[in-house]
């Protein structure tokens, strides 16, 4: 419940400043003063006093609700739940269904079927759209919700309630796309420093070289919440296609004439509203952006991402405790055991990557074993910090590392959904239509980097003349597209 | 049929601009040129080739559907209505709903019958909202399909798909308000005198004096539809409440300084949206025009409307066949005998007040007959074209209309609803929490004012103080709030 | 003075809504209610209380003038007119800048003379552009001063000076060039109608087809006069090069997709500030809005006007009466006498260019005279109405007609200034550095365009690639760049 | 010449986005690739090839001043100012007005002679006004010509001749008043950062804090350099009349509600560009804002602002050097000397206030001399760093200080000018008609607040109702309006 209490927080800073509407409105609202919060949402649901009324009342159940602390909240969302669909509406809906003869009367007692099905509540939930700020309460509120409902039957339908109603408002054909750049309201571009997951934002500086000369910024935005971005992408005008994140977040690299670039790089996305979680967005807004630069910027002709392999790291390391044998031959291991002696190899155990392939090389206690497997070694070496940084060993890592990756890239599934593949941002990228073009050996070499992939990065390529056909071959085929590279390499050794 | 292919023309202009973006969408649709119209509609549903392809499929149904003839429509959304949901599926999740045991399972099983119920059509109209225009596609599709209905079952469950859909989409949380003025674009003015229907605007400086100075209009817009004006209302600001809508509308008239002016009169309101039939966003309309005026302009102290009375007419003509002898005494029937004798008595029966007054009147051969009741003198007069200008009859009749008038609408009530007024703008205004104030005598002596209720118009008071007592008044308990001298003058004679 | 009180109505409508504002501005100035014109302006001068009050006292003298009648706004433009620069101080700095010794002495004597020039009412002019609606305040001024000034030597000084004022605050740098259409204000488009004089905007629909789709409106507009156009362009883009006005303006031809275009036709400048008179910024106009539809639309190649010749009917009327013997040969002149016999030939003298042509047949008494010249036969038929819709005549005439005229644009000059064109349009587009491209037959039959040129009007042609050029050519050498057609046949006969 | 190096930096990146489009103008200039600077100068002048050409060849200009360095460019300004006025032409101008007889003569005479004067690269100056930011150009271009004029005759008098169409054009009646707030563009916070010069801002948290709720901005544009603040001022919101700035700007405050404030406070004018120095707008600012604030914020009662008193610090030194016995008492000076023992206070001679009191105390050799008159104890103890720190020395110190700062204030003229106040930031306020309030001690406690007011600071209050009045005392009557407190104060002792 901690959390929630944390959460709680959120929720009140983001509507700060309509509280004081809010509390006008709730002061309009004529008696009731000593009403429950129960007795409160029933006289909103009745309509009492009319429709501007009900609109009062809502805002001071809005209002109400911020007064709340964590437990008192819960017990709000509990009171908005029970307001469910009438049993014995339902059992004479579905009779009559039942009874219904004739193309007509099925079509009518469908109709009739559907709406007692629909809980009052969602009706309610509907109320708050009509308050100001109303449709980010209800963002808020289904965050607040998500983390609250747990096993808690009467709130998770509440919560499929409210998220089918977002799904239905936040349709794709009712955002705007819009670009963010340094000339957009400091009040917007403070918001993209918060939400900025990926790669995160430092300074004001860092800020600007992300919205200046050589890079775009563009978001979606739903015209109810117009100043709060909803998914954003971070894109950079280069020659050729990037292979460093470092490098491009460089500020004091040189700023590159978007009329000389021939490639538009995709380095960031984020989803900015937790309570829109699930309901997607993302595989529209990189094929808008795609089509909006190439109608203003002839000279690109390549559209890729430069992108993250979050689970490479942890997959790898269980490979490893696993003693695939796959992943290394005796004459490499053997090269590795002679550059990094045992002395040097004992490795303090660290977070992440290093973990697992500690417990795969079993015993902590000293050098290397006698019998140490090439496997044995591997996982030894690269629970090392800083292996990357000795040049030999690195030259011997970066193939096997490259081919392991290649691997988990295009043959690895998700668990029980063969499909599938097992990396979530790659399963994003296939499922829009893109190919897996390249992988970048030192691609992120921050500590999240190193730790996450090895310091890898990949590429997926976006080919506006091949978008659907990726799509199909990959969501209606199950194959996964890849550059001739990448499938040699997967296929290799 | 003919009245479709009329409306075909219709939703073929407001369109016209944006069939050049659907056509250019539509060829990007790889494949499928064969394609029938189902086919098409299956494709788009499958989502085949991603996002952006179903979007494109949508375009290129738009298109084709607005090449399409009254029949070849009619084919298209029988096709489009055929998409309902699986009865298989529908009966399984009935099935498992009544076996569903505990809060979490049926909770869990209302959801499944929820989704059950989805009809896959409506997913497909959905669709249509990412595609340019395509709210206004959808909204002029309702308008055809509410013609075309008619009887067929088939039709009318698309029919109440789409317009759950509207209703959902064009929740009065998501309008705006704005104000039209004489700085509004030309192009949006042009749609403002198209849609008023209730004092047409007869020229450009007519419309002109009715968005300058001293008087207001506002309208409800969709984000989606940024330059349809949704429902509009025409505000005068005057001192005093306004009598006569000739006045109101009299270009000649002297301007009033608003700061000058205490009340605000609303003389006309529009819904123009045919497509959006039974969706009602005007009781917010008024009450935020309320609000905004009473912000800007603290010198309005009233607010009123300037009202048509549209039923009374023929429910008078009708209670005149009737012979109600509550309508006229014997001496007051002697005076307009007097004044007006049988030669010049003998009408020629005219469209409506007249016609059945004719009838009431019964024998149309020659002056009065010998026993003529009060009753039919007065039917007998009021047949008469230019009644209202002989000074001393309209002396006689003026105040037997007016209670008349009163009655009618504070004492009648709709067919088979006995809490509901008669005439159904009371209806509206009562409902959103009005009062009945006043009536006006020559209120409207146009044609039309004079033949739908012998040129009478009917104030209606918005008292912001108290809107929610009198809607509770009307809406709870079945009661007409009215002016003090209205009710006794409904109570007289 | 009758003309000034036409303008002064022009005056106070043009700036009626911000009087209130004046009104409240004026009424802040402390004391000096009884204090004459003068005072005031003295007061103003002497920025008494401030600058804020400076600024209030110039409202109130703004206020003040439009309460005057004609005869007090003579008075008060020249107790206005009477703060001139000082004598004294000026024969002091002539005499100063006479002793000056050395550059930097002579610069500060110039300074100083250059100060000593400056009239104190320059000052006090700039001090209404403080107030709200001041810079149309002084252009309206100065429209009113044009016509009170005469030859009142003060007056005119004060004119002088005003119009340096406004010169250098309409420099063409601070302008700015929008596109006006059927989505600007429609307060805007009003103007439009009102300042239209080349072909006069009958309709609100004659409106709409000059600024939708094939058409386009280009105006500039200063920052402080945001809602005034100054100037505007209007544009046709078609196939082929105009040679109808009338077809231009034709509501009901069908409309061509602007993407089909080859040719952007200028058919209408229209300067709209009288009180910016012989401040010029039509050269600028036509240039930028060349760039600009060279930029979005690709397919437009040709940029040329369709242009009246006001000048041509006077001029051609003279030189019939003058007998000039090029205009026409013995044998056509008998063609001409057989088609049109004598009894018809009896003009009834017109208004215009039958008038002259009247005089120069010299006996209005009957018939042809015996022995008419070839020119009198000419002057005769031209005279009569609707010779042109006689074919067999009009035949004859057309290429007598198109030799004159091309003559008279090419070869004769304005009085006392043998390089410049006597037609005042044609000496305008040739020194923006267009050529007289073509003439056209029947090009506008307008009654306008007959009385005035005879139905001719000529297309000037804005080569892109050769505007200097042909600038040069004519602003410095004197010459006039024309078509090969046009020059061959201003040589023929 | 080095610090002109230094601003040649400025302007290029004030400038670095247009170049590209003056560069493309440039090439549109045909031939004189190989014209000398002077050559162009003069082509411009003539306008050869029209006012485009000329536009063109503007920008070739601007373009080939930004690409020459220090001397270069000083050789650019030589060559423009060598564009001065025709010698012989204004002899005879001059010659001319001596013979004129009859007003009508005069006024012609006086208006060739103004001709005369106007020297051509006024004219070409004002050519620059065409291109893309050639605005902020000629703002540059002066702040550059104020720094490298010195002595020169001619850079001088083209200086001159800029000012004065600077002035012109930067009439207060062309500016627009925006308030600036954390929803503006970051692109035009960074400029603020960049030109707040009285109390820097460190950080954009401390950005944020002045201009969010509590605080406002609000800053003059002119709309030909849209993005650039011309002069800016930030307001505090408070309750009371602030007596800190240290406490106005600390993040952490708590915010008040605006509703609740009854005082703003203005702690902050700032120009902001150089190149506009001596043409003020300064005191329209502060009253446009302050009628603004009364429009809005009905609660806020009073007007004033938290000032420094820059000079205070360097008079107070300069007086204690010379032994000013009205600033302390023997009976206050040895209760400092007992405070502050010989060891102790010996000070290290500091910049600034020290110096000067270090000098004052004469023998830097060791403690407090044998015969120290009060006057020397007062500035030997003002010479220690710390001294406010010291409660008790503070405290004897405090009402000596204020007195003098109130003679300062009040009684102290500039060098020469009997009737201006010697402090610049007083003489600003008297000038604006506000009046010196209310001194605050320990005002501002930071190194600059020490060193140049030793930490007071002063509030000037701005009376709506007596503006005017306090204007003409001041600058009329040379009196100085002061609070009866402070007028006491200063007369005390």
């Amino acid at each position: 419940m901690s959390d929630l209490a944390l959460e709680t927080g959120l929720l009140d800073r983001a509507l700060r400043r309509v509280t004081s509407l809010w509390r006008d409105m709730a002061e309009r609202v004529v008696g009731g003063e000593a009403e429950s919060i129960a007795e409160q949402m029933r006289a909103c649901l009745d309509g009492r006093g009319g429709e501007v009324s009900a609109r009062n009342r809502a805002a001071r159940l809005a209002r109400d609700y911020l007064a709340l602390d964590a437990a008192g909240r819960v017990g709000f969302l509990r009171d908005l739940a029970g307001f469910d669909s009438d049993e014995a509406g339902l059992d004479y809906a579905i009779d009559r269904l039942a009874k219904a003869v004739g193309p007509a009367e099925r079509a009518a007692a469908k109709t009739r079927l559907r709406r007692a099905l629909e809980p009052p509540r969602s009706r309610l939930l509907t109320q708050f759209t009509a308050i100001p700020d109303g449709m980010k309460f209800l963002v808020e509120l289904r965050a607040e919700l998500l983390q609250a409902a747990g096993k808690d039957a009467l709130l998770q339908a509440l919560e499929t309630d409210l998220k089918g109603l977002l799904a239905s408002w936040f349709d794709v054909g009712f955002l705007e796309l819009r670009r963010i750049d340094w000339h957009s309201p400091a009040a917007l571009l403070e918001k993209l420093v918060r939400y900025e997951a990926v790669h995160r934002i430092r300074t004001w500086r860092d800020l600007k070289n992300r919205l200046d000369s050589d890079r775009r910024c563009y978001a979606f935005f739903h015209p109810r919440m117009p100043e709060e971005p909803l998914i954003f992408v971070e894109v950079a005008l280069v020659k050729g296609m990037a292979d460093s994140v470092q490098r491009l977040l460089d500020e004091k690299a040189p700023v590159l004439d978007p009329g000389q670039a021939d490639t538009a790089i995709f380095y960031s996305i984020n989803n900015c509203q937790r309570g829109l979680d699930g309901i997607s967005f993302g595989n529209f807004l990189i094929k808008r952006v795609v089509s909006l630069l190439q109608e203003e910027l002839k000279n690109i002709r390549s559209f890729a991402t430069l992108s993250p392999i979050p689970g490479f790291g942890r997959w790898l390391t269980a490979q490893l405790a696993d003693g695939d044998p796959a992943l290394i031959e005796e004459e490499q291991a053997a090269a590795l055991r002679q550059l990094l002696p045992a002395s040097l190899a004992l490795p303090a155990p660290q977070a992440g990557a290093g973990e697992g392939a500690g417990q795969g090389a079993g015993e902590r206690t000293g050098g290397p074993p006698m019998a140490e497997t090439p496997v044995q070694t591997l996982a030894r070496v690269l629970a090392r910090r800083g292996w990357q940084r000795e040049e030999a060993a690195a030259r011997i890592l970066e193939p096997l590392l490259l081919r392991a990756c290649a691997r988990y890239l295009l043959q690895e599934s998700a668990k029980g959904r063969a499909r599938r593949a097992r990396d979530p941002v790659a399963h994003f990228h296939l499922s829009n239509g893109a190919r897996v073009e390249r992988l970048n050996w030192k691609g992120d070499v921050s500590e999240k980097g190193l730790k996450e992939s090895f310091g890898l990065m990949v590429n997926y390529l976006y080919d506006p003349a091949r978008i659907e056909e990726y799509h199909e071959e990959y969501v209606g085929e199950g194959r996964r597209p890849a550059s001739a590279a990448l499938r040699k390499l997967a296929r290799s050794g």
